[in-house]
């Protein structure tokens, strides 16, 4: 019968599930200590950024590692930390394109579970929005001059998709700040271990706003959850970054 | 008893389900838009690629990046495009050593489900092929030198199983064509942000029959679903190996 | 009822399940016949590292790598092998610095579960050490200055962190041997694609007692578990660090 099977399934672990504290401290009291003194006690306290940017920077994270177990509980605290419905639909959106399909799609399985709980529903969301932002031309050419030269030859698809569904329509929704789209670019890069990639959009990031504080402290947040060698990698390209805008230190 | 601790665990999520979709609305309209519009109205019907390529290269990102929530819709595709179930059963074998074991592990797990669903069964495959593919002895010897003389002070065994194992084993085996091997491989090393061991496998793809326009294309695909920033990388890459083997483009 | 809608959940499939030997069968006889007599029958057996080794490098690679599938037959064949269920809680813990926090919380998660089945409980192991390892202060204070003059002024946090809670609090704790604790480091940056960070914690290996042999083998298992195309990037690394240290080969 369905109750005697399921007492079989029952002993079925669902490793989604995040560890409870007793859980954490059966395992490792020194990772529980360092969870709670370090990175929730002191990291998240921070004055160089915001807790909103970084639970941006955060989920970023996670949906680019496929950290599902960490993303219920994440996606939750960016609500806490002002990160609206429609910012997070626009990130699940956007990472899509930055990260891989498949990531997002897991992604918003997840955020749909946190809506639920939460009585939020992006449904009435335009897909495409009547008031797109502003391309600004000049840098847009240039963009879109270097990679033609560079990769028309090489990949036409990927040169028509990356113009016209990113640069010219992706990039220009007005659901999520220019400012925290390159954010979470920049994020995703670094933890995808693209530090290769990082130099067009951290300076696409400062353009838009984001101090030199910030991305310093952006490297911080990464660092615990993107883990170190992924940071260490990245830091020679915000150093150029940083030295080529002449900024102090 | 086990009703009453069962209706504890029916609230737990299972975040291995891929979204419906009123989940994606609920989540991002923009994004059902995307995934409706652009990837599957558009990209999956470009006349560049065959349906079935798509799916080879697709199903090996979503094994290379991990992404299960996908895997098991792309499985069923794949059979639907005339992906054969053997073939499916090669590309997993091959994965196990281009991407790691696991990840071939957690694929069979899920590829198993989608077989017993449609009713077929690879059992009664050889483990060991009777008639093996011709190795290319001069190529073949080319290769192992280049190895031998690099590394083979560097990990004598890692140079015996890539000869053994791989070169004279895996990679003759008649169950998968070397030109879908070799894109299966290129692929694989897109995804997983490997651009740097692409030469060597882009070649013997094109050697293999794999065509310029092809290749082309599946960096289209790849942008999709291994994200922009792997394709970006893996460009200049395969404009090297275009230009050094003098083809129009 | 509980009862009537959990038989609808039964056919939910739980993708978190290894697959079964017949599992394995029926998706890929050539897979299975690589596991059983290449992987468990070949690799594990070679003398060049001890099972115990072994188990230390496959964790760690299944844990950067989020393989949750294989994670609870390795964590339990890892014990059998002789790491100790203190070790296990220091390479959890470890690697929440080296790999991201959250691929550390999931295996915690999986581990925890593991460590139940077996009547295993660290809870009451101290969260910070008794008795830190000794710092060795030349070596200490050369890796800050470089690091500081480097990056300090990139991101000071990262620099502040890296040195007070990595090299002066982590890396000193007893719970693992600084050897293994190199080994779980050097593992995870190849596995994670990172060679270009190897350099400084293979010499520490090394320094800590590794042998180059064992180095060498550290490949080989890496080359299963990690995938093919991580060692071969991560070789030319290996071979400058055995050439710098001017060993024989």
């Amino acid at each position: 019968s369905a109750c005697s099977s399921l007492q079989e399934s029952e002993k079925k672990v669902d490793y989604a599930q995040a560890p409870s504290a007793a859980e954490m401290q059966r395992v490792s009291p020194a990772f529980a200590h360092y969870t709670n003194d370090v990175v929730i006690g002191d990291l998240w306290q921070r004055p160089g950024l915001t807790p909103r940017d970084r639970s941006l920077i955060t989920i970023t994270t996670l949906i680019t590692q496929q950290q599902a177990v960490e993303l219920p509980y994440h996606f939750g605290r960016a609500l806490d930390n002002g990160v609206t419905p429609e910012e997070l639909s626009e990130i699940i959106t956007h990472l899509a394109f930055y990260t891989g399909w498949g990531h997002s799609t897991a992604a918003a399985a997840i955020l749909s579970d946190v809506f639920k709980e939460r009585g939020i529903d992006n449904s009435d969301l335009p897909a495409v929005p009547a008031n797109p932002l502003p391309i600004d031309r000049e840098s847009e050419r240039n963009r879109e001059r270097l990679v033609e030269d560079n990769f028309g030859v090489v990949s036409p698809g990927v040169v028509d998709y990356t113009t016209n569904v990113l640069f010219r329509d992706l990039w220009i929704r007005p659901g999520l700040a220019p400012r925290d789209r390159s954010l979470v670019t920049v994020s995703a890069l670094v933890a995808a271990g693209q530090a290769e990639q990082v130099t067009f959009h951290l300076n696409r990031a400062m353009d838009s706003g984001l101090t030199q504080a910030e991305a310093q402290e952006t490297l911080t947040q990464l660092a615990f959850y993107a883990g170190w060698p992924r940071v260490f990698s990245a830091m020679p390209v915000f150093k150029s970054v940083f030295e080529s805008r002449g900024l102090e230190s």
